[in-house]
């Protein structure tokens, strides 16, 4: 699947239409928001977008997070009350984004892909998650309820962690960190994948081995598109002159960006793992093929001079005088063990067999 | 194709000479002229060129669009009424330009290739359209008349659409991203053709598999020649200090280089999908002339000693004692059987079968 | 043909020393002058290279062009006449240059590669090309008489042409640009060989289109070569702050670099293509072999059997039964008819044939 | 082995989180203590981890080299006591960091790999090492004990080395030098090991000799991956403006530097021959399947015929006027022998045998 | 060969440990002292190398040529006497550097390699040459008595030379130029060889052919190794603010700077020329191939069956109508020809002969 949700349906409208392009969803969209600072701690889940307003311009640090993104006309409501340009709603709707970053004036928005790998059919599937960054506020877009923001929510749950007593840069953080730690697991589950398909090659290889090579290649290549923007993005976090952006963020935002690193690094190593496993199955496949054929060789081309010999005796000339010596028949049998004989010979002597 | 039109009548003649290089066309050139400001909106179709040059100087913002490059001299007054150089009129009829962008004291040139699918060939079309940004002035010359401006003439006339309250870089902007989001569309198309191509591969292979998936290398090749050079032009664009740039317009360019960027990535995703496939394909291939001739190999090794041995006992010779004996048939029947079956034993150990 | 002449003559000579290295010519070398202003014109060729030096520090504009560059000596005088050091003329003479750009203080020394296709020989010949431009004067070195500068003498000749009104600069820009103009030509025809034997592919592919791929492939790797540093040696000419280069010049310069730019282009693309022509031609190649195979196999596999059930019952021993019955002979067809038609089936199950 | 220990134990807990990720070892953690200056030398290992920290703020040099990380609370003792940020702690024990450099303001932390060759199991292995540079201290952190040091140590003990002079920067270059001085050893087994099989690939090419080109094209993508990220950081050391670092060591730095340089190159110089070796093995190959074809191919294309022709004469027909005539037998003899004769001319002629 | 002498004999020394890595060889180490200036030359060869330290601090300029570096001592004592710091003398002693440029503030050191084609094995061979260039002094360090600098001594001989009135920065390039013009010779001889190949390639390729092919491309490898660094040492030597280095020298520097970029291109294209003509080998090898296999496929898919007919008529059962008939035999023989010839038909019809 090329996955590209159909655009063609934005074609020509002014910047800024609210349009969702993605997957077809139904349900209601829901809201959770966590409220928190050093001394405090609420959390609930709404479904009236209107309730989250109350949160705007507060003194307390505010995590709304929304799941589901089909709904145009609740993001547009959200993007009114909290000052969003359309351009950026319009982002946010389209789930085709490349990972990016923008920076306004008072709110950073960032967007990034989820990748998760589905048990059911196998593969990875991918969800754009956007983040807003605004003071004391981030608001995160999902496009379905997921569970990698848990171990966020577990942090934020209990009194005595750090999360509590940093500002909403450090949460926007360990949201994006969370997503970027999902990426070393996708990672370990398609390691795991190489190992045993490695160890097939040499024991067993079938044409199933190549289907999944070339499977786990494609998925190289779409993980590596969908992570590779990130190194730039989280650079620019790091390097940015914004006030939004606490110095002390900056190190755990290097932290982030190292992580990222490694990761393209593992997906390059494992392109080109896949692509010497690609070039093993095909020489192995080639030599067995090889083997194959030698044997019909060495077999024809002893046996079809011999079934001439036998084939010219076999003729019904009445003057045909070697028919009546009483030799004969044991002199052909000497001279067509001594023709695959001396075949054999040659073959052994050139190393074909 | 190699889409490239004679250039070689140009060779040697000094810049700035005007000469239309391109597909031979007929028939009038066509100017459409949208006039319009906040109070005021106003569209005419005409056949004189020099209705045009009312518009010249204008308090309103003024949108000629220019249908038909292939009559030199009409291309000429509108270079002498407007202010052009000879190089950049040049550069309007020559349909070989690479997209660029030019940078004058009182005007910008730009020109980009509008790409379309010929539904009725079956394959990409490329057209050359060249944009004259001036104050309040835009001029876009086109090969032929088209309709991927039409949303664009919609939005103007829709009284209360933004993009009746802004400059004429914004209807700059608006005319060069109903071109990009026109890629996407092409993109789109393109991405189901590989889905139904990767299914084909899966289901049943052909030549013509192959055929397809060259000619759709091919188009990714030709669409980023085209596309390429558009990502510069954009940064530029956005980076450019210009009077003719209003700061309001920034923000909707770098949105057209985000799309820009997209769909590269996109083209590149393409082009190692396809790669992949044509893979896939040649080992898919030789994965199964190895299955007919493995069965070849097996057929033709197990019975070519088996005819060997029948034709030893075929032979005439009078002195052949086995002829006479009673179980000789049989014995050779055993002779054979076993032969055969040891044959296909020694194949089934070495997993050849 | 490697097309590297014997430079080994020079290993070991101090710099400066001025040898020959190029085809081994004869004749005499023959020098063109032009001269002329916005008043004044005359175009004379001599024989004798003193009649050159009367040009010097002239007020009106002055070209010579010198065909031939294989009389050391010449080249000598002409060095000291002008006050060029002998690294330069080192260079004129040593006909293995890759273009490049010197700036002296007084002058600026340019190399560059005449393409042509000699129609002979069918294939490319390549020229090196010379300059010097210092202030009212150009020399072009050319290694042989040739006609690519025709039209910039054309445009010296008519009275009222812009050339004549302009300085030296614009007179070495036009000699650049008709060298250029002239690259346009060579990709055409390129560009149509790669068009003809992309419809061959198609409907008779022979070996000899995979030879023509190959020349093709070799002739796009030495224009490269040679256009290649061309690119930079443009941009350095617009962007050099010297007074040799009026300002007027550069928007000349930016379009021949422009053309540079757009031929790369052109180039990487049909190597691109002439890999995807060679990827083409090998597996259809390679399809065309299997189609033959397979009937070899299948005839082979049907047959061989059969052949061994008939040299069974062809077999001369006394005590076979079947030999007297009634029926074993239409029995026997039956065996091997119901055999072959089962093996059929069976391929034609497996989609083999 | 895709050599990733598993990180998803650390998914989604905050950053700083201190857990074990790697080779799950048993056994204590060693400590060993050097404290030297100019006159005095001490050396000593220690068990109990609070020994090391009568060391902190010395005047004289330390070094304490720590074998083993597994015991997560002895890590988090010493960064307690040293004053390490939780995120360098957790970056010690996560034994799949990418090689790095980071600079605190009062201490420096680089994380390099060292390879050693198992002779063993014939093949390399990876072990992190993590160095903190602070004033007059070295901490080295070591997966298992090792004797990649031992030449430092060596020179330590003698009373005379300029090591005993320098400062602790001194001391950690000179361990990473005895790291890198390691990679030559490594690169030295692996030339020997391709000189062998290039010399095998020519003498007596076998499927195990591609085996064994694969796994070395495979360590050197892991080796590559594990040195090229020094490049940089050595480089970043040598242009560090910190006060931890005195400018005589620039000099010893920037030969480190020059070494992974060359280490580098040597790297990509084996991985073009191995690609080279690949393709000669598998011409090879292919060269060796076509002589044993050819064989066959002659041999059947010979005698099938003449088969056919003996075949023709075994037929029982009543009426077979040949069969009765006296030299039908010599002159079939001869008809065979031409026709095999005239079969290999041709053969001859076009130079298939 | 891998070319890598055994560096391991250093691992662990201190940095400036004087150990010589590289071929062993034998004799004493010859020294070669040429004094000059303006109006005063002497040319001497001594073999005690304290008779060189005279010559330190002179007025006039020197140029010490040493023959072997093979012996520590001899260096060391240099080393101590010019003042060189140990690393220096570490580097000239290892053969295996990679070419580079060091900037002491009283001297800097160049370490190239000098390449030899070897008549007697016909490969390439590789010598490391160092040079000091401090004051009024050139050393220059070579592994063997060689005849690479016998222009430059030619040169230094004739009195009115222009090398004879420059100062010691022009000698060394002067040193320095005369190992590049000997990489034309060698690229001359490479070329040769190419086109020898070429011409071999389209006449009559073997087995050899291949190797010779991959041969070079190794060569390249090495080649480009050898000379690629020198790039950006000769750029560096042309930007130095050195009082070491006069302005008068930097326009020759440029000048082998070119040569070295002319040299590299050619390496480029070489390679891709030697890629081309490996497809072409392994392309033609499989066509030939193809040739043979498809007589194979037609004789035995043209005979198979008849030889099939011919056993039928050739059963031994009594009951068997068809062997009674009168005109049996004739009418078999129109059916085998009949279905010969309609084969050979259908294989004309598909194009297969």
């Amino acid at each position: 699947m090329t996955n590209i949700f159909k655009r063609s349906s934005k074609a020509g409208l002014p910047p800024g239409s609210l349009i969702h392009v993605g997957e077809v969803r139904e349900g209601r969209v829901r809201f959770t928001i966590f409220d928190y600072d050093k001394s405090h701690f609420s959390e609930k889940e709404v479904e009236n977008v209107e309730e989250c307003f109350r949160y705007t311009d507060n003194k307390t640090v505010t995590w709304i997070n929304i799941d589901g993104i089909h709904q145009v006309d609740v993001i547009e409501k959200i993007g009114l009350n909290f000052g969003l340009t359309s351009l950026v709603l319009e982002d946010i709707l389209n789930t085709n984004q490349r990972p990016k970053l923008e920076d306004f004036e008072n709110y950073i928005y960032v967007v990034m892909k989820m990748i998760s790998f589905d048990e059911k059919v196998n593969e990875l599937t991918t969800e754009q998650v956007s983040f807003i960054l605004a003071p004391n506020l981030v608001i995160s877009f999902q496009e379905r309820i997921g569970d990698t923001f848990d171990p966020v929510r577990g942090r934020l749950r209990a009194p005595k962690g750090r999360i509590r007593k940093m500002d909403a840069d450090y949460l926007a953080y360990a949201l994006i960190d969370s997503i970027v730690d999902n990426y070393f697991i996708i990672l370990e589950k398609i390691g795991e994948k190489i190992d045993f398909i490695e160890e097939e090659l040499v024991t067993d290889p079938t044409p199933d081995t190549l289907t999944t090579i070339h499977e786990l290649k494609r998925e190289m290549i779409s993980l590596k598109r969908s992570i590779w923007p990130l190194r730039e993005i989280l650079n620019s976090l790091r390097m940015m002159e914004s006030s939004l952006i606490m110095d002390s963020t900056h190190v755990y935002l290097k932290d982030v960006h190292d992580h990222i690193i490694q990761i393209i690094d593992t997906i390059e190593t494992y392109k080109e793992m896949l692509s010497g496993m690609l070039d093993i199955y095909l020489s192995s496949l080639s030599n067995k093929m090889n083997e194959v054929m030698k044997v019909l060789t060495l077999v024809a081309t002893i046996f079809i001079p011999l079934t001439f010999i036998a084939g010219v005796y076999g003729m019904n000339f009445q003057h045909m005088p070697e028919l009546g010596w009483k030799w004969s028949y044991p002199v052909v049998w000497l001279i067509m063990i001594s023709v695959g004989m001396s075949m054999v010979l040659y073959f052994k002597k050139m190393k074909w067999i």
